[in-house]
């Protein structure tokens, strides 16, 4: 199959386009953190939606685990059709648009702005009204996206979330490790085929589960999103722990899963859920780089670079973004022009 | 259709089980909100998992719209497998369990105490180990739920959570409103012939899409969750606010998509999507008050009692837990035996 569409040409742009965001932003990105640390918050609240707000789900992991700070995830109608904001005292408010065009988030924004909130846009461009509703803004370089479906605009907002948390940190050896995500991006694009390869098994599949637990729970959210509005399949992100509390009851055999399951901390824990899965019958395809969890897949998406498991969804995401890409070409739909969307969506 | 199922008879003791509740527990509501109060919180962290976590969405509304806080939803990952638990000073810290026993939110409610945060848990169990845990309780007074859905401990959650706004508020006026919710609920119970015809229209859809916003976000969630632990259906939740940026992809012509639309702030919103997703060819059922949301349903699930909107989740889910049981009946399986859950699931 040819894969001269255009969002193949974008996802395999990421490596590019994470190499000109670290570049061009670090220094800025260190400046806004001092600023943030002499502000003292308690905690951050994150405005976002769609494939930002998986980014937000990331950003809970990261600033937790690294900065002790809690992420609370805005609710945009509470601004905007209900027009009962919270008071946001002690909180940083970062929006994350990579149009920064939404109103609901803008409007998240400007009142965190008014209420003195200290605020940050993390956007594409940097003459949007996001952007200029805040005091300071990361730009993600991600070039221009043309197509519907976010890819290198997700994966810069990743990288600058995390570049975020290490210089808030001022963490020199996870600084390190960050430069080392483009090249692991550029090999994990040679799963296209095995991509395509999943995408034959899976042609005609209409409903999908996506599982992962921890860093890899935006992951799971991210790659469902793509197969949704890319392939037109109901795919539904579970956590491995939430999973247990109810959803694994449709499983029967045959049922599509896909397992994200890197090395880490929920590592076993997934490992689990996959054995669990496997006696039930269901068709288990696995994104990993250990070699106990890619076994129990009879499709296996081996990931050819072990990053450390804060920085594994900068790859683990590249195989179900090619997944999603090319099942929407078996099942012969246009993977830049899918129906009914468009780029920008003006919620209030 | 027999419907002497014990889920049956649980959903039908919800009006005495909010009774009850409200009766037994105003002056400990009062109580422990005047002891909050004093604690000077800028934000809520609520632990939940499950239908529990549902109950915790309703919450970043009322709390967020009547007494001005913020909620972040905790992540029990992070204090039990990654062990690296945020800063939770500025927080109120809730625990939302109807069992009491799940480790993993007994371990957030534990390293909140340890770091001096004020600590509540709604839970149905007095001897619990979250009861245990935490500074104070709010006994949900359910009675025994011998069946493993959620039905009126989800029910009764949501009332110990809008009864703690109003003590918060000291709102005497939205706590009349609060009495007004059992009766509500009894007369809602009568939708359940309705909701068998939805069962029959319905009975060999794989997957079903569910779309709230604002109070009713929960119930979307909820309703879901009952669709797939009893009934084995793929239902997907959304807002319809997330829905417009990708996931309306998948519809087709006769997919079923359930709409839970009563009056309020989000109406307007929520009669445009149902009209989108009309005009593509989408089987709807709506679950309002309104006649122009009701008249776009083939099989409307029209609410007797209009409670104002911030205590419309508490009626507009009844149709749902309706609708699921009546669902895994027709399709022959056994709502009080689902396959593969336990009641208590020990997440760590």
């Amino acid at each position: 199959m040819t894969t001269q569409t255009e969002l193949f040409r974008e996802i395999s742009e990421q490596p590019a386009a994470l190499a000109r965001f670290l570049d061009a932003e670090s220094a800025n990105v260190a400046r806004i953190a001092a600023q943030i640390n002499r502000a003292g918050v308690k905690y951050v609240t994150i405005a976002a939606r769609g494939t930002s707000d998986n980014a937000a789900t990331y950003a809970k992991y990261v600033f937790a685990s690294f900065n002790r700070l809690p992420v609370a995830l805005a609710t945009p109608s509470l601004y905007t059709v209900y027009q009962t904001p919270p008071r946001l005292d002690g909180s940083l408010v970062i929006g994350i648009s990579q149009s920064g065009e939404s109103p609901d988030i803008v409007a998240v924004l400007e009142e965190a702005r008014k209420q003195g909130a200290p605020t940050l846009a993390i956007t594409n461009f940097a003459d949007s009204p996001l952007a200029r509703a805040v005091d300071n803004v990361i730009l993600q370089h991600a070039g221009e996206e043309k197509t519907i479906a976010a890819t290198k605009t997700y994966t810069t907002q990743l990288c600058a979330l995390a570049l975020l948390s290490t210089a808030l940190a001022d963490d020199r050896a996870r600084r390190a490790e960050l430069d080392a995500v483009p090249d692991a991006i550029a090999r994990t694009l040679s799963l296209s085929d095995a991509a395509e390869d999943v995408a034959s098994r899976w042609a005609i599949a209409t409903t999908m589960l996506v599982i992962g637990r921890g860093y890899n729970y935006a992951t799971a959210f991210e790659i469902a999103l793509k197969l949704k509005e890319l392939a037109y399949v109901t795919a539904e992100p579970f956590s491995s722990a939430d999973f247990l509390h109810g959803p694994i009851a449709v499983i029967q055999g045959g049922y599509p899963v896909l397992i994200i399951a890197p090395r880490g901390r929920v590592f076993d824990d997934l490992l689990d859920v996959a054995r669990q899965l496997k006696s039930r019958g269901a068709d288990l395809v696995v994104i990993s780089d250990a070699l106990d969890a890619l076994a129990l897949s009879r499709a296996p998406l081996a990931l050819p670079v072990a990053l450390p498991e804060w920085l594994s969804p900068l790859v683990a995401v590249v195989p179900g973004q090619l997944l999603a890409h090319h099942l929407t070409r078996t099942k012969g739909y246009d993977p830049d022009h899918p129906r009914g969307l468009t780029k920008v969506t003006k919620t209030l």
